[in-house]
Formats: C-alpha cells, structure tokens, sequence
C-alpha cells in the first residue's frame, strides 16, 4: 500500500462542509487547507454553493480532476459511502476523521470491517478512522482544530505518529514548537483500520527523506503487528522512539474506552522494544528531551564529531555548588559517570581563572567557578577539559546572574568549541532576557536546556544513541509473540 | 538570640563599597537598597565620599543611629574586625557575603571559629559568612546580583532557605516568579557558622506570621543540629519541605568542594524526615508543585472546603482520551486511585452533555468528553461528580483545543465549584493565548498546572497534607543519632 498521495497529496477533496457551524470539523478542515497550506483543496457539498467566497462542488465526480485524497468528515454510515466512492474513482488516498466505528462497540465495529475490506480490496490508503488526520508542512493539515486555537510546531527532521489525537496536539506539537523541534510529518492513526504504525515506521523509515527519527504515542500495537514494527524498526537507520500510555492497571482501564487497545505486559514489551533497539523514554519529559537532542543532531551542520561516542564519562562545569551537586546526583539517576581530574589537571585550571575566582573556585569535577566567573574563564576552562581525552561529554551549567558574566557568552562558547568538538550540553535558566544568550549557542546547534534533569537526560540521550549505533552492526533479534 | 533584626531590620549598614568597580557586591547590595527597597540603608567607605549621589560613611561609629544590621562585603581577614565592631557598637545582626573561611580548608576555619566566638559571645545573629544574605521584601534585598540580572518572585506565604545561592536565585527565584509562588523571607545560609537551619526553621514557624510554608535547600545538616531540627519540625504547625542534594556517591564528592557538609546516609535521613513529619519531594518539579499548591492552601480566600480529606481517590475529567490514559498511569505511579462510576452514574452524566459528545464520550473514570465537549458539559459533569461522596478529588484536564471549548471556561469552572468545595486541581497547557482562561482559574485560587504529571503531583500534595495533619495529633517521635 503506497502511503505517499496521503502526505505528499498534489490535490485534496473535503466532504462534510456544513454552511450552518463554521465550527465543524469539515469546514476547519476545508477552510485551514485552502487559506494556509500549499495543497489544491476542493470542497464537497451536495447542495453547492460556495464558502468563504471558494466554490463547492455537488459530487465527487464533478471535480475538475481525481483528488490524491480525499478526507471523509460526516457520520460513520455516510462514511462508507465516500469510501466506495473513491474506489469507484480511483482516489488513492482517504483520510477518516469521524468517530462510530470499533471503539464504540459491535455496532460500529461492523462498519469499520466493511470500510477495511473495500480499502485492502482497492488498496486505499485510509487513514483513521476516528483521528485528526495528517500535518505535514507546508503542504497539508487536516488537525480540525482551528489553527489559531492550536500552536504548530516548525518543519524538521521528526515524523510523529499518535493513537491519541490529544496528544498529538499537545505533548507533541504545544511541546515541540515551545522547545523548539522540527516536524517532517504528524499523523493521527485513530482505530487504525488500515493503515497502522508497522506501515507508517516502514514509510518514515525507508521512503520519507526528511524524516531522521520517528516518534509513537501507542496505547498497544495493532493486534498482530507487533512483531512486524520489531522488524522494521531493527532494520531503521532512524532513531524510533515508542511512548507507551496505558502501562499500569490503572492506564489498561482509560485505555478499553479510549482506543480499546492492549498495551499488554509491561516487561515484555520493554525487553521486545530494547531488543529491537527502539527506544522507550521513561516520562514525558524524557521523551521530548531526546527528540530535542536527536532533532538537533540531525541538522545539516552538526554541532558535535560525527563519529563521537559517549558511554557516559562526564565534566561538569558550572557556576554554582548547589547546581554541581544536584547534577552529580542526577547523573547518577542516568547511569552517567563523573570523571575525576588529576591534581595537576586541578592546578593547571586553577592558573585559567581570574585571581578572584581562582581563590574559591573548585576545580575538582564537578568544577565550580562560582559567582566571580568570567566569560574568559568558562572560555579557557572548556578548551582545557575538551582536551582531556577520557572526557566523553561536557555539560555546561551557566547561570548568567553572575554579575560578570556578559550577553556575550552564548557566542563565545559557540566559538570555543569548535575544535575539538566535543560533545556539550548547556544548561541555561529561560528567561526572556537571556534569550540572546540562549539564540547564540542554539543557532551553533548546541544543545540548550532550561532544566538540569533536561540537561543530564541530553547526555543520556548521546548515550543511548552510541549504543544504538553500536548494536546495529550486531544484528539483533526479533522477539515478540503475536497473538 | 533574635533573628528579628536579621530580617526586619529598621537599618543597615553596608561597608564593602567599592567607588571603581560598579559590579562589586557590596556596592550592588548598597545601591539595590537604597533605590529599590525600603528599608534605611547607610554606605561605608573609609574615604567617605558618595555613590551615584548618596552620601558614604567613613565609619560604623559616625553614622547618626547604631543601625539594626550591618552588610560586610569584604575579605575575610578585614571581616572579623568590623564583626568586633558589632560587638562594640551593639548591633545585634551582620550578613557576611565573603568566602575565604571554612569552605577553603584549615587556615579559613581557624577564622570562622574567631567569628563564632565574638558572636555567640555576644548575642549577634551572625548570616554566612559565604553567602548571599537575605532577600525580605519590600523591605531589604541583600542578594549581591543585580536585580535586572534576576527574577525576583514576590511576597507570599514560603519562607526558603538554601545553602547554595545559585540554587536559591535559580531553582527558587527564577521557578517561583515563573510558577507565582510568592516568598515570605528568603535566606542564603553560606557556611552557617552561626544562624544555622534549625534557628531558622524555629523563628519562620514560630515568629514570623507572614510564613505557613518553609523550604529547604540542604546538603546534609549541621553537626549536632539535626535532632534540634527534627523536634522543631515535629512541633511545627507550617508544612517543613526539605530538598537534599548530594544523597548520592557522585553528589556528595560534589558537595566536598561545595559547602563541605555532609548528607549522610539516604535511608535514614528519610526515615527520620518521614518520621518528624516533614515532606521530602523526590525531584525538583515536585518540590515545586508542593510549594505552588501550599502557597495556594495558604491564601485568606481558601479554593476549597478548610476540612478536606484527601487520601487518594479520584475522579478525571479530560476533554482528550490519550490525556486521561497517561493520567491514569501517573496516579498510580504516586500511589493515587480511580474511582470507578457505577452503571447508573454512568447513565446520568451521559445525560448531562451536548448529542453529539454523548455519542462518542466515556463516561467511565477516567470521563472522556472527547474534542466536541461544550463549556456546558464540563461544568454539568464538574457539579455532577461533586456530590459523589467517595470522590475526594477532582482532576480536570481541560484542552481549550478543542473547538467549542469558549474563553469563559476558566470562569465557569470558577463559579461551578463553589458548593460543594471539593478540591479540584486543573491541567491546562500553558500557551500565552490561553492565559485568559488560566487567570480566571488562578484568581479564584484553583491550582493550574502546565503538565499532567505536577497536576497528579499536586493531588499527591494534598494526599501528603491529610496524612501530615492527621500524624500532627499522635505527636510522633524523633529519631536521630547526632554525631
């Protein structure tokens, strides 16, 4: 099944424009992809007319030409009908958005089967139903929430695929464009009727060229898929990051009237996605600290060696004691390690700093410079410990309220670390005013964070993407029993 | 001895001021003083002369009153002459803001005894020295960064106290201003010689009637002062939060170079916490959700029923199914549980909603209204699950998302909840567009958090506030070896 006109469509139709609720979710849909994407859009209303000043047409078949896709927003029973109808016309792609079918039972459950044989026997790419579609910038967005109540995140490397519609909306696109990730597409995979998360890892794997690492929101894999995902994802050279909800008890019982879903046992399928080499983040915030590091390193101009490997042997240098000891304390949450500087390492640091620093500073590891830094001082410091050759990674802990510390600092630690690239994560308060700080290292690509945890879950991200790397020289198996 | 005048000073007195450079911390806390805050400020400088048009003194003993506390910005060896002054001059508290004693080995410890001895000899409350003072406002801001370089968060019920004055600047400054937490007193305790923990938390729970919340930022206790500790915090009628850093291996060789304190051994450290009723948040984002929720439950105008019970049983209300599932999930990981509705319950919410969500809605708990849920429904559903009587706590997810969600609905929920006060604590994602719905919510006192899980953590809070004011009756023991 070609996955491509349901992302990459040259034209789209709409049906289930209603002239009376501009509010519904035909009319957004419609009016959001002819104003604001770059998709030919054709709207569909039995009775004519024209919205917003674009014409309607009565059927399908008046249509200057056969849309790649068509998107379905009206009642379960009505849906069936576009269904056949695109059949008949050979539309290659199908977007269902309305709800009725599986998830509320018997009843829909049937309509849902006669909607999954005319697409496998048509081979239709139907998406849905019971999603919210497909986002893929600048070309299409089928979200039927109104863009200006909704915030959408920028183009990027990241391909993003939800069970849940809500989530897609808000963990990922709120989060994504406040932290700053890149969307290549997003899609809502509803009850997943036909295409299912095995056909999207596949499609964002091997045939989208923008994508680099792709995102799940599951609430279980689709019966007898898991074990094909496993396959695929074994065989990515993307990142594939699964976010599972529904794990507890608690979750398995939101979940049968939510998705009617099995997330299944826990422990296996954590050993199943380990072993495949996917990668399960341990919290939401996890989660989108390693898109953000995997994002970043995924842009053209790479901040870092190409070849680096971090295994987890940290500096810290920071400004602060009490920032020092509580991401040393973090780092051990991460399975990071401290390195230990040798006395002379100590005393040949001690001799970079200003005469006011140098008699407080500590310059074991983690280094604290303490208030009376200096730019100089951080500048000098990262050259002589990116030098160190057990040092895998640097995390940078600045705090711009010290009182010497200039606006200039962000560019200045761009330009310090280029040679050698070491890795380095930064940690910086987000306040508005430190906004050119921040801009300055992250238009270097240095990974910026507003949290230590954030900062300490990057370099665990580095490691888990060394081992990754790794493992997939190795081959690993599939383990996964189907039911 | 009287912390009185440490924090409600009349007047004070800096010396320290440097006339060359304009970034030195005694003239920063001389100049923020005197234009920003409103207590009496005297400069000293031994050339006399002024700074940016105020008059300087050349000495303590020329000023026209004995001022209630004196600001020593200096070396160490030129810090003990002007603490001698004190005694001389009975001023009855001092801030000292330089290192150089403890903290730098044996030649500074022999200093800081010679301080420890003029002070306890003769009554002064002695702050540091290795510190950044005290921040009380509107009266005094002895926090040596320029105030443009920080945030400052305002007045409220939290007194905080912290052994680093990075962490209390960022992790508390920065964090409360951001999440509107207001302070009482704020306190940077450097090496403690003097003022230690177990004086402040006795004067914030017993003298100061502005605190209801004390928080703590420690790496390890006094010597010899956690039982004192534990017996005030066992007696206290305040919520006492303690925030440890450096518990792990890797932490505590950071805190060697940092405060050269000692945290001790993890598990009885949380025992004895546990045991004197005071609450130790596991990461930094639960810290500050309980500190955001306490501050709100210490406001005149209380959001909820004074006599709430909360041991853990909940009912969630989302407009998204995929929110109620990692909800349902987080519950369980803080020891929460869902209610579960009867059929008949059920039955009658169905009722209560809009034709088009009670189609494709769940009324099991977690409630799924889904993306067409009106104003309307919430509030009926919000009334509704109120008067069950085993509910105890009512988590609201609100997606303004969806499209017939209106910018009323933070005021609605506002009014909907008054009879019967039932706790109710909301997630709405943070986005500035939406600030008029949060505001509205935040004005009658409603706890708004920015994620599901310091939402769930908040529910925890109040689970952690039942059990402590239900312990506070029994009158626990203290269990602790002082060395």
């Amino acid at each position: 099944m070609n996955l491509n006109k349901l992302f990459k469509p040259k034209s789209m139709a709409v049906v289930g424009i209603s002239k009376k609720n501009p509010i519904s979710p035909g009319r957004i849909i419609f009016v959001k992809n002819e104003f604001e994407m770059t998709v030919k859009t054709y709207g569909i209303n039995p009775e004519g007319g024209n919205i917003e000043g674009v014409q309607l047409y009565t059927r399908l078949d008046k249509l200057p030409e056969i849309p790649d896709l068509l998107v379905i927003a009206l009642p379960a029973e009505s849906t069936i009908q576009y269904v056949e109808e695109c059949a008949h016309l050979n539309i290659p792609a199908c977007i269902i958005i309305g709800g009725g079918f599986a998830e509320i039972g018997s009843e829909g459950l049937n309509l849902q089967k006669s909607l999954e044989k005319i697409a496998f026997d048509n081979d239709i790419a139907v998406l849905g139903p019971n999603c919210i579609g497909v986002y893929s910038p600048p070309l299409i967005d089928t979200i039927f929430m109104p863009t200006e109540r909704i915030t959408r995140p920028p183009k990027g490397s990241v391909a993003l695929i939800s069970q849940s519609g809500g989530v897609l909306v808000d963990q990922f696109f709120h989060k994504f464009n406040e932290i700053k990730i890149g969307v290549s597409t997003a899609v809502s995979i509803g009850n997943r009727a036909v295409v299912d998360e095995a056909m999207l890892l596949e499609y964002f794997s091997k045939e989208d060229k923008e994508t680099s690492n792709i995102a799940f929101y599951l609430e279980g894999f689709k019966p007898n898929k898991a074990r094909k995902f496993l396959e695929i994802a074994k065989q990515s050279v993307d990142m594939v990051i699964t976010y599972f909800g529904g794990l507890s008890k608690e979750g398995k019982m939101a979940i049968k009237s939510h998705t009617a879903s099995l997330a299944g046992n826990e422990k296996i399928l954590s050993a199943a996605l380990k072993q495949n080499l996917i990668i399960q983040p341990k919290s939401e915030s996890e989660l989108l600290t390693f898109l953000k590091l995997f994002n970043i390193l995924s842009q053209r101009k790479k901040p870092f060696d190409e070849n680096m490997v971090v295994f987890g042997k940290v500096a810290i240098l920071s400004l602060s004691g009490g920032h020092g000891v509580i991401c040393a304390d973090l780092l051990k949450k991460y399975s990071l390690s401290i390195v230990a500087f040798t006395e002379q390492q100590q005393e040949e640091m001690r001799k970079l700093v200003n005469p006011v620093a140098r008699n407080i500073a500590s310059f074991n590891n983690p280094i604290d410079l303490t208030g009376s830094a200096q730019d100089e001082d951080i500048v000098n410091i990262v050259q002589y410990i990116s030098k160190i050759e057990q040092i895998e990674c640097i995390i940078l802990l600045i705090l711009p309220y010290a009182p010497s510390i200039s606006f200039m600092i962000g560019r200045r630690i761009s330009n310090a670390i280029t040679q050698p690239k070491k890795p380095i994560v930064c940690f910086i308060p987000y306040i508005e005013k430190y906004g050119l700080i921040i801009e300055a290292l992250e238009l270097s690509n240095i990974p910026v964070f507003h949290s230590i945890k954030e900062t300490v879950q990057a370099v665990s991200a580095l490691k888990v993407r060394t081992k990754i790397y790794n493992l997939r020289k190795q081959n690993p198996p599939v383990y996964w029993n189907d039911r």
